[in-house]
């Protein structure tokens, strides 16, 4: 199988690289190829998603992404950013199901600001529709009659976007503890009444699976009040990215969060859900846990290898019960001490 | 001076009750009239927002609102629910700076499930624009080619529109810390560049305001990880409204915070940011505290009384530290107990 790696900007190169050195470590049947995206791929070749980058993309069993953005191109058009490129690879290659798991590894209560009780109940996964929304609609600028600068974005979703989702969040809760909360703001938006109406019909196939329906503003509200609440979310692309970074950081770093990216035939993208971190790339002070889960997540959902997945997170619960720490987690170890460790507990 | 109250549905009649009879108590120069909305106007009238409510809000000198929104009306049309008359409102009254300030009460570490050391530190004031965003673009249902239903909103905002709400940010962060955080989504949303330009631009004029740009995911992952970081926040509608949320849940409990919702003269609407919290409807459960803030700020902000607004609010802090504690603080004291206490602490 062909894993293709694109490890980014900022910190995306070295959490790839330890993802990459665990897999290798586990012999197995797996190639590797590497490919520029983002900022690093815009400074080689102008764009920051290279065709032969995308052709690697869909020719790969699977994709292990690191992370895109770069301060030094904000002043860019939006089209050549370097977040254009992740925005375009969930595009082209379809994966419009965004799993995002959060749950607290044991030991690391002291690093979430909440109270340790309240972020140990936290075991929740975000179903995220990644292809639509107001990130995809129709947008840009223009003046108005009155002469006055004007930027419009087009939130929209047709039913058919909105079923397969939500047939993704069903059978997620479903394997899980059979809660699904379907997160809109129908109360203003006829997009999200949609939403509803769709979530409600899906419903039908799955009486086994319990639907209940919130605000966005409420959702974020309770999941500081009471995250443990939760099981399953399924919600549109804008607020699964809001409610997603807010979940993670209630598990104390953003820095542990794997996320899989899948497409109708469970082919994938594995990326941590933090960012490319500029401000301390290169110092080797990034955690690669949240790249080293992806890999997890990759083996398990688009490889059919759920041993090694399994083996992979409890290689991760060993190492952080040794007390290896980076520093996101209020420890001193490098990126590289943490990958060993994993290794070492493999 | 005439001061309209619009209690509305659920708990919004029970806590403007309390806040009236502290308003009563301290022999002001007002005088008060009562007006149905939301969901109480629709069963009375046909409509939540009828006329001669309207008439009242335009006419009076500020309006203390309650809240709408009753789960016997969510098959409605959209046009006919609760929610509209708040919406109407909004937009008919052209308030389109809505400031949440959110602090906690000294004594209410315990009900935030943040760690008291944080929950402590917080001390912030979302500034939240109010007329426009995608809660006001143009919004419909329509059939696809293929024949699919589909759903859209038009997130859209002018120059202007930016503009005004920035000075409101801009001279609030002033008044305070100095620290202005604007809040948007630049790197996908057009709407967000325009945002992040107009309100650099607007920044020349307050050289005294630190100005910082932040992705709405990101907020929502700062105001977890490290609110008493943050002094002053601008942002749209919708990310406004979802901040705003979560922001109060981080100081323990929604029943604390009270709002405003200012014109360009500073004429206002006041309201608890709670929702009409039907679950507890009736009981005499609801905590009346925000809705008491809501009054005091309508003193200072519209009705330049400055003293007496002083004056509500350390009565609140008095009553806390006696020890009476609505439910959502953990306490079993009634509604009308907890607006007792104010009152007699007066
Ligand atoms: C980089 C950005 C375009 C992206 C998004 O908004 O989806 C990121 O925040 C994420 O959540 O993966
Ligand atoms: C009731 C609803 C329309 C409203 C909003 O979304 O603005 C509410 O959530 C608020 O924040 O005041």
């Amino acid at each position: 199988k062909l894993i293709a790696i694109l490890p980014g900007d900022g910190i995306g190169p070295e959490v790839t690289a330890e993802a990459r050195r665990v897999l290798e470590a586990m012999a197995l049947p797996l190639s590797f190829e590497e490919a520029p995206v983002g900022g690093a791929a815009y400074r080689a070749s102008g764009h920051p998603l290279p065709d032969e980058t995308l052709a690697l993309a869909k020719r790969a069993d699977a994709i292990l992404f690191g992370a895109v953005g770069d301060p030094a191109f904000d002043g860019l058009e939006r089209s050549l950013r370097p977040e254009q490129a992740i925005l375009g690879l969930r595009k082209h290659l379809a994966t419009f199901a965004n799993l995002r798991p959060a749950r607290i590894f044991a030991g690391l209560e002291d690093a979430s600001t909440l109270k340790p009780e309240v972020a140990r109940a936290i075991d929740l996964v975000i179903v995220r529709e990644l292809n639509g929304d107001v990130y995809f609609g129709e947008k840009g600028r223009r003046t108005t009659d009155a002469g006055l600068r004007e930027g419009h974005d087009l939130m929209r979703y047709d039913e058919s976007e909105v079923r397969r989702i939500a047939h993704i969040g069903f059978q997620t809760a479903a394997k899980r503890r059979g809660k699904l909360c379907s997160v809109d703001k129908a109360n203003v938006l006829e997009t999200s009444q949609l939403w509803r109406d769709v979530v409600i019909e899906v419903a039908a196939e799955y009486p086994q699976v319990e639907l209940t329906h919130m605000y966005v503003d409420n959702a974020a509200m309770q999941l500081v009040r009471n995250p443990g609440a939760f099981d399953t979310i399924v919600t549109g692309n804008l607020f699964g990215d809001i409610l997603s970074d807010q979940a993670s950081m209630c598990v104390g770093s953003i820095g542990m969060l794997p996320s899989a990216s899948l497409d109708a035939d469970a082919k994938g993208l594995y990326e941590p859900i933090h960012g490319s971190a500029p401000d301390i790339a290169g110092q080797g002070k990034a955690n690669p846990c949240a790249a080293i889960l992806s890999a997890a997540m990759m083996l398990r959902h688009s490889l059919a290898m759920s041993d090694p997945a399994d083996r992979i997170e409890a290689a991760v619960a060993a190492a952080l019960a040794t007390g290896v720490r980076t520093p996101d987690l209020g420890g001193t170890a490098s990126t590289r001490a943490m990958g060993d460790a994993v290794l070492a507990a493999l």
